[in-house]
């Protein structure tokens, strides 16, 4: 972290407003944290970027034990690879001509998993790894009940699993699934019924498929709240969460993150006091996104630490309306707050700079360098 | 408009996917009819960018006769500047020593009026004309029944107007207003009623003024779904609409514009069929936003123009989910499909570059230059 601590060293009121900040000791805590979940249960961790979008923290974590990245589109892996991030999982299907060309630039500039649930998708993938010359990792991916994407039927994994064996340009390694339906939980007993479904999907399918003599290493699953119980199960080999490295009031709500350990805030002035009660702040859903549901602690679209008395009532794409309580009724025009977020990845994928920081002072500004890479 | 069509003549499926495409044709049509209503009641069209957030097309509403554009944030005047717009409103406190050093650096390369609606606010703009050497036109904005921002009551306004008329480097020029809650009209009856609200506030605050002394040659009011209506109504001199210049299935929703006169689309691929009723395509909310609500026809988050039987049910931040009636059920993986979305502005703001479209054919490939200037 040298390197970072040697930059600019302002404070974070001399940034103007509305700027991302990201606690780099909260980070730090965090990475920790989820590395440790990986490494107690003898499985790999591999984040997803999609996140942080920045190399800068991919960095970070591959420091602190990560055996690669996740990412979901093209132009996020070309980011990444741009960064020096040499190790990348794309979970998404590589669909269309100028993907597959994209891919196959990209395959001799990095060791490069890339997910399969069809044959159109394979297909694709075989021919970036024709075009490159250079056989290609592939994870199929199934459905483990969320009703997104991957395969639903034990048979047509198999089908696939010949296809891609007989290929001469792909090599099969496993298989990945998300169980998105953990975000939807509504205790801790429906989220560890979510994650045995999803264990439990990828084991009968390993099983199945190594009776039939594939050589299955990889079985990927995993989201931020259902990775610290997915982890020990039987047959998991890798957990990919991404939003634990920042934490948000979502997954505040799920239980999955700590208040206090949500390390990415957004700096925003008072720019109008209309009322006793009420503030206007100069960030709204082109800051903040209109993702997700209101604070857990009843703050509504945001939080601000250690003062419940201010609720984030409602916004619009510039403004955003603030409620105060009785105790708050001195904030004043020209007065800076930090906003916790409902949805921190929705945060950093509107702006094109966050401010790296450490006990109240930018150690360094970050681009953050896949957003909007939905390619 | 020579100048776009010399440009490449690609077609738009030879565009990776996700791509936002704008149509000219029906972005003229747009214009014009706005510009229409402006004219046809003798007043003026002052376009807000924030919809489209590109000079290009800024260009394009100041030929058709708009008299200048508005702005929500300084970062979108310095981009407008910069793509040679010299007349801007910027609609929005200038709030914070660094905006205010940004507001001077402005002022002499445009001419630009300024919303006041504190007293804090008042001195932040009579400052910025200080270090500039330049008085600047100030507007005082005044709530119509939104609870956002504007002041509320008629003693403030009139206090806050003697302190400008006394201030050096402020110029009143008038009121602006924005009534907002016309997105929240059930019905036309309603949104009339919020439309009478905005026009008698700003008509009895400006009799109010003009018997104190006070010179008001500007009254700004007027959304898309109001402008048609307020243009009409006594003493407006100004609408500042913006979406209709685009339009969108909230705009639709709200009666304020027509389907086949929707010009952002947003060109998609579908990367996966899971099951016989269901595709997923390769936009989710990171490329459609979460904001607004299901499309007024029934077809969920997006519309797929003359395709009723293709319903965006759902979307996660990289996928948008796919129901297919009978009829939409050969729908193939690699089929390119153009959704309008629900929500133009957030589209807009969350993509680096669009592709101008005539015809089918790709004209012109613009960057978004004021996207993410939330500054």
């Amino acid at each position: 972290m040298e390197r970072v601590e040697a930059a600019c060293m302002i404070q974070t009121n001399e940034l103007d407003t509305p700027f991302v900040l990201i606690d780099l000791d909260l980070v730090m805590g965090n990475i920790a944290s989820m590395q440790a979940v990986a490494d107690q249960n003898g499985i790999k961790l591999r984040p997803h970027a999609k996140t942080h979008k920045m190399p800068e923290i991919a960095r970070l974590q591959m420091e602190a034990g990560a055996s690669g990245v996740t990412v979901a589109k093209l132009g996020e892996a070309e980011a990444m690879i741009e960064g020096g991030i040499r190790n990348l999982l794309i979970a998404y299907p590589i669909i269309g001509p100028r993907k597959i060309e994209r891919l196959a630039e990209l395959l001799p500039k990095a060791h490069l998993t890339v997910v399969v649930e069809s044959y159109d998708g394979m297909k694709a993938v075989s021919e970036a790894g024709r075009m490159a010359g250079l056989t290609v990792s592939v994870l199929i991916e199934v459905d483990s009940g969320f009703n997104r994407v991957g395969i639903t039927q034990e048979e047509d994994v198999l089908a696939i699993a010949r296809a891609i064996a007989a290929d001469p340009w792909l090599k099969l390694e496993g298989l990945l699934t998300f169980a998105g339906q953990s975000y939807d939980a509504g205790d801790t007993e429906e989220l560890l019924r979510t994650v045995k479904l999803e264990a439990e999907t990828v084991r009968e399918l390993t099983e199945r498929l190594r009776k039939e003599g594939f050589e299955i290493t990889v079985v990927s699953a995993g989201s931020t709240p259902s990775s610290p119980h997915v982890a020990g199960m039987p047959g998991i080999t890798e957990i990919r969460p991404g939003t634990y490295v920042f934490g948000d009031l979502m997954q505040v709500k799920l239980g999955a993150h700590k208040l206090e350990h949500c390390a990415l805030t957004v700096k925003v002035t008072v720019i109008s006091r209309p009322a006793e009660d009420r503030a206007v702040i100069d960030a709204g859903t082109k800051v903040f996104s209109s993702d997700g549901e209101d604070s857990p602690i009843g703050t509504g679209r945001g939080y601000v630490p250690g003062r419940p008395g201010i609720t984030l009532e409602w916004m619009t794409e510039e403004h955003g309306m603030l409620r105060l309580a009785p105790e708050e009724q001195g904030l004043k025009i020209g007065e800076q707050l930090e906003v916790i977020p409902v949805h921190c990845c929705a945060v950093v994928n509107l702006t094109d700079q966050v401010a790296a920081v450490r006990q109240g002072h930018v150690v360094e500004l970050w681009k953050v360098s896949a957003r909007g890479k939905v390619r």
